[in-house]
């Protein structure tokens, strides 16, 4: 017998968790596509080269490779895969972005929701099979692009029920800009990039030590680690100051900051912060950078950034680009959590029971609910002939409201009996009361 | 640099695609749950055993095989991959029946619209990667449920603007019966069968070839050809009538002939007609065949089957079990070939472009864009200042319907034009007056 569990890391999602993920993601559509986003799909299979060197060696690691196929296998080939699955969504669409540059328009805002896979170690809130939730606008440079992902990214999570969310924001030049000022060479300022992307999760004694390993001067992190401890309450205006005047002169860090400040102001929200310590681990990233968190999870549910270089391992051409990603999975579990789901998604879709009395009146039963359907309800129908009591078990135990009841004497008169089964009323009406009945 | 295409047999799909896609998946999700069935995902990934053994040795031969992580792979392990990507969607399902016996519903309707992948040789029409839209009925014997599989396909097809399809029913027992009729032995039954399925591709010399090729009775063969060649031009009760006599006192032949004939009629649809020839290649069929097919297409655009065997192979009861699958990619190309589509598909998703003057008035065109917004518009905001020209260049290219002018004079006298795109019209409205215009 075959096993009956699915792969480690991997889900089923019964339709109760199907009907939450869909209200979740039609809220995110909605959204991105009331921001002119348009839909992208990509293929889950990649050519094994698209996708390997653009995640650091760690990222490729988690690659799963895909065997070759056909051809007879030499036990010393060492070549043996020659796709892979889906990493994340961004290299797909630098890809996409490459291969049909002349047929997309010249910005090109898209969103794509689709699952990426990631031989990861499976924990809590980690699989190996997971949906991201992607929107990136390509071809321009400017911050109109910043604040609209914000606002859009806001507007999302308000929709769906969250209100104690906080939209962290920084620029990859404002981290270079401080390096700088605390004379952390050039070389070693992605390391340092590196260590102190962690400050959350190792705190400052984790981020000295990390600083130690990689043999970057302690005395500059100490003055990092001052710097953000200082800006600690402080609100965005009073930290860009206090930024401009730790940057000094340094030209590229001063338009960041003066950047920041431009889309903090656009966007106008109470949830768009800046956070001078914010890292983003990803190496690609160039300009602004953005991390969405909750209080009660470790861990962003969202975030994105600037990223005007990626486009360009697949053509000649720079193009501009910035994007955002929320963390499908993460949101499913803080809102299962905190019980924000409506209700009625872990019921039945289906509106009305219609039983089955025996083999000769079946045809009465799909005639009733063909007239039903006509009425835009959802009707299932006992898919069987069988006791009433049973039928009406099975309509409480999949929660469905309503019952029509096509009994013996129902069928004798030409009539239906509508139960309301969360009030327990019945009445039993006429064929065409019972259409009327529903409008 | 790398390489631009999707790997070979896969597909990227622009927004106009998605677009398309997503109208037809629409559709199908209504109409099934209409029906009363309920969503269910699985992982794109199983376990290798989950699927081997379900296809035959034709199937094996497809799938896509994931190479094993972490451990170094030895050069003489045979065993290098224990995943897969899946090859359909009903040995999950038939998985997912098994391992959520206690939670699923007695009776399980559930529907599927999830890719599958297989290591095909690419073709017009063939992917590596295509869409399959299953609905399955788990736990009845009743004749409910192929009446109501019967229904829903014709309905879908029906509402996406096909007139001219037909759905052909016949049933494994019915075939059974036939073959004992001209007494080809058990032993050979099955060869019989995967022969007589290629009669549509490869017309009766074919399959009096193939029947020779494995050693069955020639005369046999003709017998069976005389009768298809009779009732071809046959309505259903005349059918019925010739199929009665050819199968005798076979009494599995006559309840499935029984069986079939009441269907026909609970289902009272033209489109639904018996085609004793039909066979359907998959194994695990055990009663009920369906296929559906339009004239200008090669092959079938949806098929299916009662299967009441398969869920054996995951656990110990047999659960009885009917299911039909919408072929996605063929309906699609079908659709496009024909002109079906509704014209907005191919253009923009967004009804407005909101213009950009310069730097210092970005923040009134998002403001307007906001605005707009809340009349559930979809709005793009161009996402850099420029001339605007290039603006309605833009517009014009991405086929967008109107478009907001925030250019000098009206930013100065707090104004905003609409031009209608397709029209050419255009009006200078105070900005309460536009958002009641879209109104």
């Amino acid at each position: 017998m075959s096993k009956t569990q699915p792969a480690r890391g991997m889900r089923d999602f019964l339709p109760a968790d199907v009907r939450k993920r869909n209200y979740v993601i039609g809220i995110i559509k909605e959204v991105y596509e009331s921001y002119g986003f348009e839909p992208l799909e990509t293929p889950a299979v990649e050519n094994i080269e698209t996708l390997t060197g653009k995640y650091g060696e760690e990222g490729n690691q988690l690659i799963f490779k895909i065997l070759k196929r056909g051809e007879k296998l030499d036990a010393s080939d060492k070549e043996l895969a020659d796709l892979a699955l889906r990493y994340d969504l961004t290299v797909p669409l630098a890809r996409v972005v490459a291969n049909y540059k002349n047929e997309l328009p010249k910005f090109f805002k898209r969103y794509q929701i689709q699952p990426v896979w990631r031989a990861d170690r499976p924990a809590r809130g980690r699989f190996r099979e997971f949906y991201q939730c992607d929107v990136d606008a390509i071809g321009s440079s400017s911050i109109i692009v910043e604040a609209e992902l914000c606002a859009a990214g806001n507007r999302i999570l308000t929709q769906l029920g969250f209100d104690d969310f906080v939209i962290r924001i920084n620029h990859r030049e404002i981290l270079y800009a401080m390096l700088d000022a605390v004379e952390i060479i050039e070389e070693k300022q992605t390391d340092a990039l590196v260590a102190l992307d962690k400050l959350d999760k190792i705190g400052s004694e984790g981020v000295l030590k990390e600083f130690e390993t990689r043999s970057i001067d302690k005395d500059a992190a100490n003055k990092l680690l001052q710097l953000f401890n200082q800006l600690e309450d402080a609100d965005s205006s009073e930290i860009l100051l206090r930024l401009s005047e730790f940057v000094g002169n340094h030209e590229k860090g001063r338009q960041a900051i003066n950047q920041i400040s431009q889309i903090i102001e656009l966007v106008g929200l109470k949830s768009l912060k800046i956070d001078a310590s914010l890292a983003r681990g990803l190496s690609y990233y160039t300009g602004a950078i953005f991390e969405v968190n909750v209080p009660d999870l470790a861990g962003s549910i969202a975030s994105g950034g600037r990223y005007d270089g990626l486009i360009g391992m697949f053509c000649k051409e720079q193009i501009p680009a910035c994007g955002f990603s929320l963390g499908l999975e993460r949101i499913l579990v803080v809102m299962e959590e905190r019980g924000m789901f409506p209700k009625e998604l872990s019921d039945s879709s289906a509106d009305v029971l219609v039983t089955v009395w025996n083999e000769e009146s079946i045809s009465e039963s799909l005639k009733l609910a063909a007239d039903l359907r006509k009425e835009n309800l959802r009707v299932l129908v006992y898919p069987e002939a069988d006791k009433l009591g049973k039928q009406f078990k099975y309509a409480n135990s999949i929660k469905i409201p309503f019952v029509c009841v096509l009994g013996e004497t129902e069928l004798a008169e030409n009539k239906v009996t509508l139960k309301n089964l969360q009030t327990g009323e019945q009445e039993t009406l006429s064929r065409e009361e019972i259409a009327a009945k529903f409008k």
